[in-house]
């Protein structure tokens, strides 16, 4: 029996279509340090993305589905390109700019990106890098930065806005197969290659309609919404395609990302949301206690990319922001799950602890646990295995296969994709039986130590609560008795001391003595990678090459 | 290109596991009258869905795409048809109780119900039916009722709680293809035979989702809602599907849908949310002035159905309870537009105006108003013409095709479905440059004076602003100079008093002149079709056959 509904696509079409007509007045403001923020209302971006549209496919012949890459930080130029880019049937590819250089040039290579859409004040670390992009034949440079660094380039250089100036400002949008590409972003894995994730428009508009739902993020257009994940990290997010549906406001960053032009902004412009990783949260709670402002509008902080520690969640609660954990990564889009705590527990002693797991998947990921051997986990808050993911935003596959890299070809399919499709996330932790995710480790940082699982960042969190620790990162370095063992390395505090004992002991209070590390090292920093992950395997290359003080307690 | 997207489909049975999995504690609440309300967690909910689907399948027989008819009221029972019948891959066919008998054996047929799940209080409606009802092979009873009345009847005869008791609790459901088919409603059209509107799992899917954003209805599991509007009047606005994304808690009236019933279970069981059309509320407000309750956790109330006259509404805000506006139909399953006023507006006196109009198109609708002449209008909040609109959950054709009745059978496809496809809805309006739209008439409705347009509706709400008059309704006569003019019907209140002079001298400071009505008549009641809306040919009929007393003024 047929349906008689409509059979409409869902595209990023449709969203921007919506945005301009209903949410046209509302606005995305982009910093710009010490000048006027540059303002611009939802309909004179559409007009813009319109023009930015005409500008690609007549004056530089972007067709088709090729690809048109961003290297930009977060403004309103570059939610055009947002835009512009899929609506015509084009691929948007946003370029993380703290990859390795070698990691960029590997993806632009990849994906075949024929145009760079790029921000002047990133011009110097792209220039060197475009005698080894053969595919890129033109470069689009918006904002200010010195041009000259381009001289002698062979790809064709355009000015952003002389390109789409006088451009009409309606285009007639294809209409696009709703499982068509969208947009691709790059994962920075540790191990091997990058490997591509291509989002579709589908999977883009699903997306955005979970993230504006009440028990996510959940926002309206009374909001304004400081989007400091950067735009080339799973969309930013989603939020530049969800405040379209609602109306949201954004105030964007750009460069200027660092604590002191972030408490600035907050003061002036008054979000009433923020969306980053807890490492820029870190950096921003040291500058407002140190130099107290008015941050009194922003009271929702979305906080992923890593487990936000307890104690600068409590830290943010006191300061009137309320810190909503979620998880995800670019392979989900990134929304996989947030931690609004259940009716039960609000306001109850219990609260925090549910608000400190990764949270509840929301309707349309579908979860399951696999044990160490294959078997499916109970959901009862114990049981430990790999979170593996199902759903209409969640990748299936790698572009161009799972083993994209020839270099760091290791990667099977199996190893990231179950037989029957679901994600692997990589991801170890427990789901309790109201559905509440935690996450205890990497698969590949779990210390197995005499056929029991240790987790690294058990250890890490209980470590980070110590006064004098700022930061802590437990590997796994092998042993002849258990086969592994931790080894703890901590950043201390300024003009603290180490004294190892002490902090074995403070952590005996926490953790089984069995799991207690023995070995011990002082660090400078906690290595971390592009996105600000901490990078273990740069802590177990140190150790095995002696390069760390290890101390055994 | 191809995403790398898992190509998961939207169904009615990924909302049951998710409800299931995640909200599995969350509660539906049944009103039972004077005894203890029936209370049933989402899991057991879930648990006797897959029972009932056992029994459908494997003792009734019910195969493919077989339509299961439901004739219940808003109860537990209803919800568990509403999972089991889609999600097995039948098509749930919802049967409206206050349709004319004809009409009610008209649709049976047209849609071939091979089983109809019935409560028991509603036998005396079924049973005369039966005989008239060739298709229907099974009746299955839930709830009280005097079962004697079937006797007889060619169909088989089953208990509700007999035939899912001790079925498996899991059912190995089928992954459907998410356009496929999975629950009708037909519409109570007042002119011809009832068209069938087949609703499917994708358009089930984004609808959940829409009603669940922030800017929408924005419900979460903090929420209990009281859903009056019934199961069988468009999917209960999407409730019961909704509701499972979240785990909202429902409170269900059952039959107890009186005012003073209605107040003792808001007092009773506390919903923070209310669904119903106009009528319902206008006899809620009456028992709360008469009989106070604390009806203070009631602080959302979404009105649609028809428009809610101001007055309405600013009595319900005085009681602490802010109604939402919103407007939709059968064909748009139903939520079309939802007036929650501009963050621009809120707080200030412009607010109510917002809304007290129909309210914003969601992302997910798109809209265009049609002019006389065919051309589309500008959204301009002046320019009137008939409202179209697309989407995902939006229909595009009917059941059987557009021209389903063979009596009624002057409906050609033109006059509802556009040539691109879009849904003609048969209300006349105008649409802001903000996207708000306000509607003046239905198109049948609106009286065509020397060339102009009148609105009827227009002239009602400002009727029922009189001090004195309870309801009133405005239809377009034959009027040999102008063509047509408006005849004024109105219901009195208690001991008020007909003066027809100042009515329309009170009329006079808000309506052009030339649009005041010149006839006028006292009824004792507006007639309404089954879902409470005003029945306009009736008056137009008691008037071209003398029936009224009108009073030329």
């Amino acid at each position: 029996m047929l349906s008689t509904m409509q059979d409409v696509p869902l595209t990023v079409t449709r969203i921007l279509k919506h945005g301009m007509a209903i949410h046209g007045t509302s606005q995305v403001t982009t910093w710009t340090g010490d000048a006027e923020p540059q303002r611009r209302t939802y309909r004179e971006l559409g007009e813009r993305t319109a023009q930015l549209a005409h500008a690609l496919r007549e004056d530089l012949g972007v067709e088709g589905d090729q690809r048109v890459a961003t290297l930009m930080w977060n403004n309103a130029e570059h939610v055009e390109a947002y835009y512009a880019i899929p609506c015509m049937g084009a691929v948007l590819h946003t370029l993380n700019l703290r990859l390795p250089v070698e990691q960029l040039v590997f993806i632009v290579n990849h994906a075949a990106d024929r145009v760079v859409i790029v921000n002047g004040s990133l011009l110097p670390l792209l220039a060197p890098l475009l005698p080894h992009l053969p595919t890129v034949e033109h470069i689009v440079v918006s904002g200010p930065g010195d041009r000259s660094v381009l001289e002698g380039a062979r790809a064709q250089v355009h000015e952003y806005e002389e390109l789409i100036a006088g451009k009409p400002v309606t285009y007639d949008w294809p209409e696009l197969d709703e499982r068509s590409a969208a947009a691709m972003c790059y994962t920075s894995g540790t191990t091997g290659d990058p490997k591509g994730v291509v989002y579709s428009h589908r999977s883009i508009y699903l997306h955005s309609m979970q993230v504006n739902m009440a028990q996510s993020m959940g926002l309206t257009d009374s909001d304004t919404s400081l989007v400091v994940v950067p735009q080339f990290h799973v969309n930013a997010w989603g939020l530049p395609h969800a405040v379209l549906m609602t109306g949201v406001n954004m105030l964007m960053p750009d460069r200027f990302l660092q604590p002191g032009p972030l408490a600035e902004m907050i003061e002036a412009e008054k979000p009433t949301h923020a969306a980053a990783v807890p490492t820029i949260w870190q950096g921003l709670l040291a500058e407002l206690t140190a130099k107290p402002r008015d941050v009194s509008s922003l009271t929702q902080v979305t906080i992923g990319g890593s487990a936000c520690p307890p104690s600068l969640m409590e830290a943010f609660d006191s300061l009137g922001m309320r810190v909503c954990h979620a998880w995800g990564m670019t392979e989900t889009s990134p929304l996989g799950t947030i931690a609004r705590p259940p009716a039960h527990a609000v306001g109850t002693e219990a609260e925090l602890g549910y608000r400190l797991t990764q949270g509840r998947f929301p309707a349309g990921v579908e979860a399951r646990l696999r044990g160490p051997a294959d078997e499916f986990l109970p959901w009862d808050g114990e049981s430990a295995g790999e979170l593996e993911v199902r759903g209409p935003w969640i990748a299936g596959a790698y572009y161009g296969g799972a083993a994209s890299g020839e270099a760091g070809g290791a990667l099977r399919p199996e190893d990231k994709f179950s037989e029957d499709g679901w994600l692997k996330t990589g991801d170890v932790g427990v789901i309790s039986s109201e559905g509440f995710l935690t996450l205890t480790d990497r698969a590949k940082d779990v210390i197995k130590s005499g056929g029991e699982w240790i987790s690294s960042v058990e250890l890490e969190n209980a470590l980070m609560a110590h006064p004098e620790v700022a930061e802590a990162a437990v590997v796994a370095v092998p042993d002849e008795k258990w086969g592994e063992r931790p080894l703890a390395t901590v950043v201390l505090k300024d003009g603290a001391t180490a004294d190892y004992a002490a902090l074995k002991e403070f952590l005996a209070g926490k953790i089984a003595r069995w799991q207690l590390p023995e070995r011990w090292a002082i660090i400078p920093a906690v290595p971390k990678t592009s996105v600000g992950k901490f990078d273990k395997k740069v802590i177990r290359r140190q150790y095995a090459e002696g390069e760390l003080e290890v101390t055994h307690v």
